[in-house]
């Protein structure tokens, strides 16, 4: 295929607040055309199916104000400076539900906003206690921890109630790898 | 459930760009602490599977400077003001790729990134002609239009091949619908 490559000419950071960073990237087009290309910097996430040994999955219900919606998500959150993705995620899985992992299981990484952010979102069921401790969530994180079973999942998918991407993405992957024993 | 409602304080732009405008806002939570949300702001976009009369797919290869890869996504765009979610899956088809749109099925809304973007994505099936006319992109679209078939998009998206989430959720979603005749 051919080469579609842009060249970074430069790049400035134009916005630095208390959770984004945004820069902006002068660039060139493989045909010498320029162009900027403006995008959130991110250091990555974790996106954790936590399931119960009763089968039982953990979610949230957490509240966006970027959509101004409480949403039906499955338990995620970015990863801190030099933690590995597999710490990440049993950390935010812990903090966020109380629920303690067990063990991991890599489903994939996944880019939730390419055309504006270089966030990764890397993908993972986890063995999660039948029971919780007290979450400990932070300050300002506004969510409630929920417990469903696997067709209430696929309902809340194929009826709109879910319409977070990344959960909806790393639920069906996980799904199809099942199904097919590809994990 | 328990109310999760924000309360905005107030609200300020912080950086409008070419592409991206930014805002910050001050906000309470129902425990009455108070922090601040910054987030994309986005009018929202279609994403469009476009299926040729010969059970083909119609796909791009894009570069996105934001992640620094060049990435297997279903064509998918900006809504222009005022355009509905139908004419703005069509119109980005045909810019796009150059394949003309016969009729669209809606697969239903998602959200990429709650966490900082408002955008909400509209996910169509389309039935699409047999070939391609010139497409039409924007100057600085960095893309070549690629056909699959079914098996092949499965495969790019169990192997890993696929990584951009909408494209991700909006095919598996369409595949189940499709498998439950739900649509």
């Amino acid at each position: 295929m051919v080469d579609l490559t842009e060249k970074t000419l430069g790049i400035k950071r134009v916005f630095e607040g208390r959770a984004l960073t945004l820069d902006v990237a002068e660039i060139e087009l493989p045909n010498g055309r320029r162009s900027v290309r403006e995008f959130v910097r991110h250091r990555g996430a974790a996106v954790v199916l936590g399931e119960r040994p009763d089968g039982q999955w953990v979610l949230v219900h957490q509240y966006r104000r970027a959509v101004e919606e409480t949403l039906l998500e499955f338990v995620a959150g970015c990863l801190e400076e030099g933690e590995s993705t597999e710490a990440g995620a049993a950390r935010e899985m812990e903090e966020e539900s109380g629920y303690q992992v067990l063990s991991l299981t890599r489903i994939g990484t996944i880019v939730p906003c390419p055309g504006y952010s270089e966030e990764r979102l890397h993908l993972f069921h986890a063995a999660i206690s039948q029971e919780p401790q007290a979450p400990r969530p932070d300050f300002d994180e506004n969510l409630v921890v929920t417990v469903m079973s696997a067709e209430e999942i696929d309902t809340a998918v194929d009826s709109g109630i879910m319409i977070d991407a990344k959960s909806i993405a790393a639920w069906l992957m996980w799904r199809r790898k099942k199904a097919a024993a590809l994990l």
